[in-house]
């Protein structure tokens, strides 16, 4: 399994890095780093990793800042991940933390790791598990806060 | 017929398993589920149900959460869908409860049920019979809460 | 000419019928009919219309509620109908009512059924006789409600 | 050359006229009139005009109203406009006059007018003389109302 | 290696040559202009520099105005580019200053140099230096304003 990790320069904390050590955890992957200015490149960059240098899933990892035009592009960029998807047939985990979903940096960089490990395990699922993630469905997982959990009648 | 039957680890009910108990009631249909982590993972999941595991046709169940940013995920899954449905000429259902259309946990797993029941029988029309669909048309029907039904001058 | 009219079981009119019967005073037309479940549902019912069922032209019918969730729905929709349009050259004329443009559902269904003739005739004028929309450019042409009439210096 | 001119019976301003005129004005050129109902029915014309028509650039005019139903649809149609675009690599100019940026029908006249007539000015440039614009670059050109001029630091 | 650049009138600085100017500094390249007249056309001419003009990567420069129509045409420009580089597997680096980021028309003119300068040194670092921006993943770069920095836990 070859699994492509895209990263930017514009978030606060090493994403990638955090992806990549928790993979190295739980499977024998390939992996292949490529590191964009900001989310908006992370599209074609992942489109790229699939194509171009042959990686069977990517985990697409930002960090949105936390003003009205940041959120438009982090709109922007999960479409343009949906769009490299459909077109390529493989799955691309967006992994992104908004600035303001955490209230100091101390949180933020404990998120950010959280969130980027736990999708990297979802990645990894995805791959080689599926029936993990059937057992999980309609139980109210998150990545990064408590899980929500079932509800029930 | 082969229905995929794609759903999420992040809904808080298990809509795949009651879409397919309802399948299972009304058409003598072969099942494919797919479970991914949350509704972004659904479009490319539904298309490959359909190219790769030869699927006719898929109902995509999830549960987007109450806020502003979930709403807008909600948003960039449910145009993957409509793009996935345009490249491959097939239908895919989408069921989507809202966490905020309910009032309380149970509601919340009452209306999951009944929305993924009702639309496993639409699936089974589109394929199967649509002339019942055709003799419905312009009548007001609701999937999950009580029909609106026909406006009359 | 072969038309395809494509609506909806949500609709709490049935404009499909009415748009069918505008068809036949106009012009000696096929018509094939497909009624799907909701509006997101159109699109993809329109291109099959155009690829499988070879119509010339589709006409898409569908009554979006007055929430605001249905209005992005309805958003959705409209972007898919753009879509399928550009992927197969052919025009799908939209005939969207939403719910709360009207005041009472009498003057929905009055609506709704005025809005369905009138973009009935244009699919007949798109298709047999462009010049009469050509003599029309500029003039304010509404299709339910009043014309607007022309703005002059 | 020959240029597509794309325009709707929605508009309250005879803006495809105006666009011929002036086209006729600044080139000698092939022209080729598409008038459809409303904006969104413009993007499928431009590409049936670039592809089926051969036109080598589609000036698209049209008026959206002034409600918020308004302002969506048209956004729906530039993103068809765009779409169109990049699957033909060839230009659209896409001249919208909203109706509220006027506050007289005699303003909205003057306004669609001279609109009109500086994007077909742009639509000859783009064609024939490239430099013209580069020469213009970052100078804060506007088409209708005055120019805002280059900032300085 | 064969930069593009494209640019606009509308914008009230002539941010393409700032980053020509900025590219000729840091690598021997080849560049290829073309100045259109807003941002909603930058899409197409784009795709024409990879396709046509055979670029290796294209930085796309606009100044998108303060309106709120001008923050929906900004959207609409952003999602072309986003597609143009899905459909051609090669970056385009977009270079996008809102008027309403500066306070005068000093600070406009300063901001939209500096950003273009340094998204042109990115440009430079996607194609030669990779690894230099991966060594810079997740710390906090900006282009224009200061660098937010990492965040720590």
């Amino acid at each position: 399994m070859r699994v492509g990790v895209a990263d930017t320069t514009f978030a606060r904390v090493n994403m990638g890095a955090h992806a990549i050590d928790e993979l190295r955890k739980h499977a024998s992957v390939a992996i292949e780093r490529y590191t964009v200015p900001g989310i908006k490149d992370l599209p074609v960059a992942c489109k790229k990793l699939l194509e171009e240098r042959r990686c069977d899933i990517v985990i697409a990892l930002g960090m949105p800042g936390g003003k009205e035009k940041d959120r438009i592009c982090a709109h922007e960029a999960s479409q343009g991940l949906m769009l490299a998807q459909l077109m390529t047939n493989r799955h691309i985990i967006e992994v992104f933390v908004h600035e303001d979903e955490a209230e100091s940096d101390a949180e933020l960089a404990w998120l950010a790791e959280r969130r980027a490990r736990e999708h990297a395990q979802n990645a990894v699922r995805l791959m080689l598990r599926p029936r993990d993630l059937e057992r999980e469905a309609g139980t109210g997982q998150r990545q990064g806060f408590a899980d929500a959990g079932p509800a029930r009648q």
